[in-house]
């Protein structure tokens, strides 16, 4: 349990699960209930400094990482929407964000070798990002590609 | 054809498919038939520029985006590439590689609105990554999440 | 009006205020009515092409950027919150956002004098977060600043 | 003090408080009396392995974040200042401005709850601006906002 | 000249060189002479919207890019100091500054296939940037290298 | 050495170099080969995940950060090329590569005030990076430069 939980984990004191009241407290019971863990994890703490930006970001991640439990039938499989989550986090390079993400991606069945080529992918096309900005290439057909 | 085209596409002048010859001439018809295209984009024809560059990212993106012509076999499939890529792109905001990666995945049968699911994960997961990074929030479980 | 516009803005044909219907042409009439404006922005008729999306980026920005037709108190004026956006949108060097705050800010009385101090503000520490980086200096005090 | 600090904050050996002489002291003793701290953060100390470095920021960052010193009126208030850096070092995901900068805007009296607006909006347009560059979306009006 | 231009280059009104007087002036005509050339680049006329900007960023300009003209002994020579600059703007898909340090890079003498060189370095190291950070790899040695 | 090497250095756990086989033995052996060095960095035990990614990486590496030993012949000179590489790895901040290309550089003789110079140029273009997209500047130029 994270409630006795005081050391430092962000830039703000996080809240802790057991001083949680009103809405903190119940997108917290939600979070556990949703994702089948038995904590909070520290971003969920640290957005519950201000509750409104806590229910802002808890409904959107609802929505597109938990489309059954938003009443959504979602178009990509839960894999694959983390691998995208995955190709954001480490083109930004945001440490919290990479350690989720490769964890529930491996929690999904992600092998080491298959997490291998997902990076060759991503750091293939960080690569030719670069070259193409580099030489200012003009695209090959304007968008929008399904235009009437 | 593009063979004739002399207008600006980049910062370079591209080498046109009429005046390829030896190894890029080689590369030029490879990437034409793998991708079973009649033209050679832009990017390529920049790349020409420096024969061994055209050559360094032609191999590694056959190897990682056409595996069946690099003799290997894929874990994830060429949506799930794609879509990795686009996420990178989109990420980056590169101009080019959002065109043409956008196209692919339509060629492999994203609709428009399976393409703003992934644009959702995309951009919801570019603003939690700034807002971890902005409060500096520490992981909740150092990785690796598959030591022994 | 916008209405019978078919030319390209997009990678996907954005959605035109005619043909909405439903929860769409609610949240383009919503989107007049908050912004005091008689036309859709085009990044809200391109969302539109997947109407979830819609209402989800929708409801955080009129969250965060509408307060009072939100039924929030803000903590920060709107000039501030503009200006918040403009550092994040010349930081990733997106085009169509910078067009938008930068026209959003002037609305609000930002002289292009002061426009200049905001951006020589973005500038520097875009400056001094690449050699804080580059560098890779460790912080005088760890964070958080405000634990008990 | 940190006269004695031997211990590597940097990928370079910083200079010490007690070794500086000549134009690096004159620096290290303007940045302790205008920003009323009885230090040198590590950042100036890194920059002094290059006196004109050191000069060179330390110049530009006096000109706009303490204007009163460099004989300017500034056109923006002191934590609008620092929310713009927050904003910008968020959004580049650095570790040493994120935290230095956080603790200037909560010196000039931020609260954890207004913190979390900012972030909330730093969140959000990091979102939008990977979707509409995503979308590679047209600006609705093309700038500039105020020609003739 | 561009002294007639009133045709919209950015997002405020940029400050022709016929209109231009007192320290504007003066720190245009620094720069037709410094840089040997017959008219003001457009970033220094959008810049002199705020002619404290303006100097402040011309002065940190011409101590690095010009020192001969700051009376200061570079250790880097022109073509590396450009390099440099393109690898930053390439990574950061900066178009006016890619077109105006490739520019700058050829008058010095960088031929297309070095050119292609310098690419394939700036994309492979964001390759590699991407895969570091993906896998969030540990330092093999922690600086600093220098430390005594 | 590295062989006994347990403890967490990324997301996945690393091939020792005591267990490498067949073509990751191979590619091990090369590296401490050509680098000179008498282990493994840690950058090359994670991409052995997958002995194809290590590969692909490796062979790009070897092109063009070591000419010689990949026959080719170089344009940039060794010192050149790690400026570029800590440029890019600096504006993306990148914490492992930073470590390691400065800690290149420097084994190559740049001095920590040679290095300052290299990020006053790094800070001072991510500086105009930001100015330069935040204002829209258009190019004074369209490219391509050397157009015929």
């Amino acid at each position: 349990m994270a409630e006795g939980n005081r050391s430092p984990i962000a830039t703000v004191r996080a809240v802790s699960e057991a001083e949680a009241t009103g809405k903190v407290a119940a997108i917290f019971e939600e979070i556990r209930t949703i994702k089948g863990i038995d904590f909070v994890p520290n971003i969920w703490r640290v957005l519950a400094t201000n509750p409104d930006h806590l229910e802002s970001v808890w409904m959107r991640l609802k929505t597109w990482m938990h489309p059954e439990a938003a009443g959504r039938t979602a178009q990509l499989d839960p894999l694959t929407r983390e691998l995208i989550a995955l190709a954001v986090s480490a083109t930004n390079g945001c440490a919290y964000c990479i350690n989720s993400h490769t964890a529930a991606a491996m929690k999904l069945g992600l092998s080491p070798e298959a997490l291998g080529e997902a990076m060759a992918i991503i750091g293939l096309f960080n690569s030719t990002n670069a070259i193409a900005d580099g030489y200012q290439i003009e695209p090959d057909v304007r968008p929008p590609v399904q235009q009437e």
